[in-house]
């Protein structure tokens, strides 16, 4: 009774295809590079602690500028290394004072000899771009093989670039649903107006999928918050029938992007939504929504608290909704989404196919030999 | 060293008798109808998200007036119907516009043609009494077969009504046993000052239980907001001591009257407990409290204000104690309870054997095909 | 890659002895006389509800002044006897009345003749010293046997004593080594500015171990608020470099001694962890910190605010950081500590051997005949 049968034939679910994996349990495959902060958000001999799928980590800004990531846990104790002082171009601990360079080697114990100084503890490759850092957050290996992640047209100057964000208390997956199903504008009728949406078709490579749509209005007047998002390059007009918008996950990140007819980008959003805990029912989110400049480029800076509004607005109903899809898988502790949208089920193919692997990652336990026991 | 064997022999707990199930672990039995919100708290085109042991359910009030019930989540991604649209006689889901009438069939989704329409979602029986709004938990066909609980004296003008309750974090049975044993008035000392009860005996049937009580003041004056309850149809003077108050369980509903001895009902209360979550160790109480106006009505429409002090009073110090019951019993893992009262344990063996059978209820775990495994 | 190997050679930690048990599983023993409450706290004719490692005690100060510690759950229904009437040299059950003398039995039920009284609750040992209400937790028939702890130097007048101590999330394990680990001065070097300690050696009996150090002064000058509470009898004069502190558990209490190089002891701090949850991960703090008054005694009372407001500063970084080790050892699921100082190492055996035995303590439960089946 509860049940509806997905009425879409398309690729993914086919009842003669074994039992496919539930997607909301899928974690997010950790080899890749992913934003654990604003650069702003680690200050110049400061540590700032984050999270990665549960894993606590420490960025630390050195006094030289430099920054590094390592375990957010002294070796001594386990205690958070995000509390501690940094020393130059080392990370002290705050406790006993235990110190760890950018490797992660302990390089000093107050009240030890050098010569007999223990082991550190792990270090996380890390890279600062356009003010975010970025984390390599699998097998330190394989980090030089993986580029870091283009990011957008923030910069480029004929931009002008938000940052946004915040935690999201849902399943990574949800929020990339959420964006590629266009067909959800209806949430957002308030703020929006009555949009139909219509898609113009999907392509899918090895690591992407992506989906084009027009838009149509309904009802009503174009709201100026939208005007501004959508249509600054074009005054006096609402988004045209013509205007394009493409949809893309390409693993792990994803990208929205407004072409008008003449093919000119007027809207480009670079988005990751970053597991933080270790079940992945919890993301932070980090955003950046690329506006190009009008002719006259001081109108969108007079502008702009409009567009953050709007923005915010936009972001909390969508946070709302996706926390309730969330808390129903909770409740109800399997997938029972109907889908019947091709792309997004192309999507959620995509999203198993590129997460990590079924078996759960297992928490190395390697405590000292007098603990093995309970 | 912890266990008092129970003194009183009744025909409950003998020893050569099977072991019995905990009572609070006795879901309250579904075929019934139960009261899941006020009349109130449903405006007109709205809709008002409520939950019975667990389950969400939506109850609509219609452009025209009309109430019905739905299970509260969308078929589509199961996000909760309340937070939806009301669109003349049907609700609209607030994420991508699914649209149900009040069987729960989906009669729209905006971006599917008609002759593709999923299926939809549960549908509840559903019915509006005397200011409050009931739903059929159960079995929907048994419905047309189970009639309405008579509510006490609320539609009789010789009575004045208050309406009453609250969340209460405790298992329904600890709610039926309070009211029941009317031995806790010391409980209520500071508000009742020093009464003793005293049983006249009790009976049973089927599917009921009651008791008769009188009381006798042991010191101290009547306090005026006890008056106003009980004796407000003979000023100046006490409960008296031929007063007879009958505490009724007529599952799974309950009622408390107190009668003169020359058999005019003075006080009449029509209450029941709704259990919220699926371990039904909260519930919601609906209290309907009548009390017979005296020659000069006014009065007490002048009382009032201090009637529902004193019964607010009341029900917090019940509350509290109810609470710190459920508390122990989740905290030694069984029910402990050591009664010696004949009537209470006549009740909790009522309880048992009017809730839902031992079996809990399974929630029925039929995903699509794509989300079968982990 | 996390582990260190512990690079002390200890009696402790070889390789080839058997897995010992994880200390911070280790319930502390309850055969011995805790603190449960201040004195204070327990005002006469009132009755007050404490915890023990889970189990609920209420502690019940008679209208003649005395003080009984009995199970804090009712007989009857098991709800808390703290939310109870004192009648006389009893307590009164606020909900139906059942009323228990200072042996636990049950000694009146309003409305059952006396010679049907049902059992009562379990008693436990309880004395009352300097200002501190004990009670033995463990096996009563051992009471006699075990002596009330001394308390340092709160009974002599030649020193002031400060009454401290709170909540801290956190098994009373990491309280103890905390203390006796006196590097850990770097932790509160916003306090103490940069000192340094320097262990003398270490003694271990049959349930107690302890350790003493010597203290420099690296760099700054000494804060006025460590004047005060290890330099007060030498004003004008840092800690000497001569000054011994010896710190001490004496299973299950820890005491903290500093002397002059002529032996005057100059402060005495005598400590208890009272396990508060079953899990035993949070414990109370019970602390006495006698100073020894200078030659001008009101000096100490005139700086006494500001000794208070620096113990507080310490004790709330101890806190913190004794927290985020219970934090770690939670998400670790054991102890991934890698302890390379000796006498640490010598403790942490000594609270595994005075512990309680490894077969965690069993809930009895023997609820009545009606309850046993679910």
């Amino acid at each position: 009774m509860h049940v509806v049968a997905p009425l879409d034939s398309n690729t993914v679910d086919n009842a003669d295809k074994p039992a496919v994996r539930d997607l909301r349990r899928v974690d997010i495959h950790p080899d890749h590079w992913y934003p654990l902060a604003w650069s702003r958000e680690v200050k110049r001999g400061k540590a700032h602690g984050v999270r990665f799928a549960g894993d606590p980590i420490v960025l630390v800004r050195t006094e030289s500028g430099n920054v590094f990531a390592l375990e957010d846990r002294c070796a001594h104790r386990q205690v958070p290394l995000h509390g501690g002082v940094v020393d130059g171009e080392a990370i002290r601990c705050c406790y006993h004072g235990w110190t760890y360079d950018c490797t992660g080697k302990c390089i000093d114990v107050p009240y030890l000899g050098r010569e007999r100084l223990p082991n550190g503890v792990r270090a996380y490759p890390c890279r600062e771009s356009k003010g975010l850092i970025f984390v390599f957050a699998g097998d330190a290996k394989l980090a030089e093989t993986v580029p870091l992640p283009p990011l957008g047209s923030v910069a480029d100057k004929a931009y002008k670039t938000r940052r946004f964000g915040r935690e999201v208390a849902c399943h990574y997956s949800f929020m990339h649903e959420n964006l590629m199903d266009m067909n959800h504008q209806f949430l957002h009728r308030k703020q929006m107006g009555k949009m139909r949406a219509r898609s113009l078709g999907r392509r899918r490579g090895e690591n992407w999928v992506e989906v084009d749509y027009t838009f149509s209005r309904e009802a009503g007047q174009q709201p100026i918050g939208e005007a501004l998002v959508f249509g600054q390059s074009r005054p006096d007009s609402n988004i045209e029938r013509n205007d394009v918008m493409t949809v893309r996950t390409q693993y792990p990140y994803q990208t929205l992007q407004i072409r008008t007819s003449e093919g000119s980008l007027v809207m480009d959003l670079w988005i990751c939504y970053v597991p933080l805990d270790r079940e992945q029912r919890t993301n932070r989110t980090f955003g950046l929504l690329s506006i190009k400049r009008p002719k006259i480029g001081a109108l969108l800076d007079i502008a702009w608290p409009l567009l953050v509004w709007f923005t915010e607005r936009i972001f909390a109903e969508d946070r709302w909704i996706v926390e309730r899809e969330q808390e129903a898988h909770d409740a109800q502790g399997a997938d029972w989404n109907h889908e019947v949208f091709p792309v997004i089920n192309e999507l959620r193919d995509l999203l198993r196919q590129c997460g990590a692997p079924a078996t759960r990652r297992v928490i190395p336990i390697e405590p000292s030999a007098e603990s093995v026991a309970v």
